[in-house]
């Protein structure tokens, strides 16, 4: 893939300063930036970097190409935006062709798009769908009605229990675990029945899922991801769980039962949600965090075991670093009390 | 599926409220049931939605018949035990007739019970053994000399290396992976040597245990999962753990090697055990808790990182919120003191 | 495989003493052992276990043979690492024949050594390479371009995208995923565009990844896991990480992207890392530790959230334990300036 400085301007609606025509073939970091590649200028931090770096173009910030003297730029309102967008259109995702691999096995009942790419050892279960340009990695496996919508890319064993739904244009990494059952049971005399777990999930468009991700299907209705959210590597959810669109959950947080999450929130990794919490719209969770069950956690940015403003955490914080302060300062108190008395008594 | 509440009734001992003949098809929640379906009613505080709902059955508490007017009902000592039987009457699992696919590859020496089911792309090793009426979906691996009881579903992708035993009634949830190697290792000049890692796993009766769980082979002899015990999704279990009988642990729980759990103990999610920790029967050990190694847990509730008794953490957390107040103390002490002392100068 | 107790000795280097014409079959524990197998003593807390122990040999420290009387010894400086090369030399591990499985689909322009194992289901994309005498067990999947070295052991349903690249003698537990995207969006009006993820990974000689480990490649460049290195079940390796040489790092640990551990550092359980920090060689941090972005780790014992020098940490909890007395302090103060001042009022 080769383009233009100038087609790459008209891709992110930038401004050329320099050479139009340069030709472009790579993206690249500033530091290793060769020519034919194309590197961005976040801020002022990075000017020495850019000043020394080969690339060929710079997409920097808007008015301030005169900081780049002889260069060929792209200016734009943000540059690492623009730059996203660009090594999208310079390093499109690998196109399969429309297949349907002779090693795959896939029910008489399932239906699937003529331009759908069905790799080795995929299996389809009854009546599940599968829509246009889709990718079904080797080894993926859908269980029975099924629906996975356009242009999703499912990697390498990627596991669909029977029922579940996926939207557009979804990415689930490697290993992606959805639908199975929910971790209910109630207790008797003898030990554990298991909770119906009888309900689905829906996964709505633009959904990225990384790798080995869980989503456990509902007890009873349905466990929701909202359009254009991101999870990252081995994020658990549990069933019943309601997480809006836009949000943004990093490595390795456990979602409990039933807990909303509404349109974009961020979620450090690491952090565990006890059941029916509710993480409204606006709050930012800090990594390792941990909420209570039925927490509400309002618009704002919170951290600690259980969770607390963190301003309020700083602050504490700095509380228990004056500890031994504290310590010496009762002990002195003590001692001039003693010397207070014990002058009172010599009169 | 379609059942009268007599039918439902006498699966579960209930006494019947109204007209014993209405038909059930589903289970559903209070708010969301319809007709033809049946729901439970757990508290008072749902009886204002119990009275809304469209149910055509309610499974009610002993006694509280006569706070439902002219509806059909049945009457339990325990509503959700007595619902999740039902709902494992109305909903049983998919059955899948016995099959051994054509894409299997199963080896000579394996033997496989005739009403098994052998999914796609499934792989036996030697020796390897498969009950009664189990199902090992697509893509299951199981090793040389492995055994899996009657009864028991592998999900898609399971993988169980050489040796691992389970027993009936068993369900693996897609990705589980049994037996692989122990974390040992000892330290030399050079770097790392492996230790040996030759032991086995044991998965005994009725073990559920959720995605992508992680159980190691001992080290030496084996590392057990007792009947009944369920495991939640993405849990690790190190290497020559001893898990007894009825213990339940929620997601992400990691526990390391040589960790004994003694039965109906009730771990939450992300808890961290170090090495050689025991976990005494009666204990309960809140989620994101963290025990040191060689630590002995006794009965009772627990929480923290280190863990130490519920209560202890509370009057912790409430010392800890009094430290700004105790600051403020310390100064006002001082001042006095002060006083006190111009005063007696002044004298 | 039996070797004698001489035989057994040379490989160790160690001193025989008592009959080295023993035959030994297996290792085993003190206490579980029997004839024909061979146990170690690590300290003297064993020596009662040892006396008892019906092993047919024993490995014990330089020094220490008079300490058992009528025995069959072998004497080297380090037992426990003798016992591991006796039990590897023992146990080797499972051979394979060199296969090409007839159900693997195998790319024409794939390079696969000949006497590599190619097992049922695996897939091996376009210009792969595999080394010599590598077993890639069922279900493996490589994508393109990817590169596996000599005597590697892949397990069932290993995962490699396109371009990753791993050394000799590594050894990937089931479900490893390498290569995945790495997390990184950049957010713009109506939610989040993909920053580009095109760089790869690089696994270097004589690394173990535990079970469903997931090391994703980097935005630009690439993330390494250095020569020697071990990582346990679970643990989340975010793009652009670059880990040392023989580090060690226990399970379901997260570590951010850009993160650089250097050589030999040892990192605890379900730690977590934020992005950008750097820890240096010689330096050990204990589980479920938290380390903010950037931080950089010096050499010593480091736990807690946020970390802090073990000393520092216990010194703290101290101090937070003598809060209750704190506050009995301070009142008592209050008491007797109360006193003192009524003293003064009165004279």
């Amino acid at each position: 893939m080769k383009m233009t400085v100038q087609e790459l301007a008209e891709i992110v609606g930038g401004r050329v300063v320099g050479d139009s025509g340069t030709r472009i073939e790579r993206i690249a970091d500033l530091i290793n930036a060769d020519q034919n590649e194309i590197a961005y200028v976040e801020s002022e931090k990075v000017y020495s970097a850019a000043a020394e770096s080969k690339a060929s173009c710079l997409i920097v910030k808007d008015g301030t190409a005169s900081r780049f003297a002889d260069r060929t730029l792209i200016e734009v309102s943000n540059p690492k935006l623009a730059f996203s967008l660009i090594g999208a259109a310079l390093h499109p995702p690998v196109r399969r062709e429309a297949t349907m691999h002779p090693t795959a096995v896939v029910a008489e009942t399932a239906d699937i798009a003529l331009t759908a790419y069905v790799g080795p050892n995929v299996c389809v279960g009854e009546y599940a769908r599968v829509g246009v340009y889709t990718r079904l990695e080797a080894g993926v496996v859908l269980g029975a009605n099924v629906s996975v919508g356009d242009d999703c890319v499912l990697h390498p064993n990627v596991v669909l229990y029977d029922g579940v739904s996926i939207g557009n244009r979804v990415i689930l990494h490697a290993g992606v675990c959805l639908g199975a059952d929910g971790f209910g049971y109630v207790r008797h005399d003898l030990g554990y029945q298991k909770f119906p777990q009888i309900g689905t999930v829906v996964i709505e468009d633009e959904v990225e899922l990384g790798a080995h991700t869980c989503v456990d299907r509902a007890a009873l209705g349905r466990t929701r991801i909202g359009r254009g959210t991101k999870l990252d590597n081995m994020v658990h959810v549990g069933h019943n769980c309601d997480i809006g669109e836009r949000v943004v959950i990093a490595a390795q947080t456990g979602i409990s039962g039933s807990v909303v999450i509404e349109d974009d929130a961020v979620i450090g990794g690491q952090v565990g949600f006890g059941d029916h919490t509710r993480v409204q719209s606006g709050a930012v969770i800090g990594s390792k965090a941990g909420i209570l069950p039925g927490k509400i956690v309002r618009p704002g940015v919170w951290w600690g075991i259980p969770i607390q403003p963190l301003e309020d955490y700083k602050r504490m914080n700095a509380h228990m670093n004056r500890l031994p302060q504290m310590r010496e300062q009762i002990k002195r108190l003590q001692a001039e009390i003693e010397e207070l008395r014990s002058r009172m008594n010599a009169d």
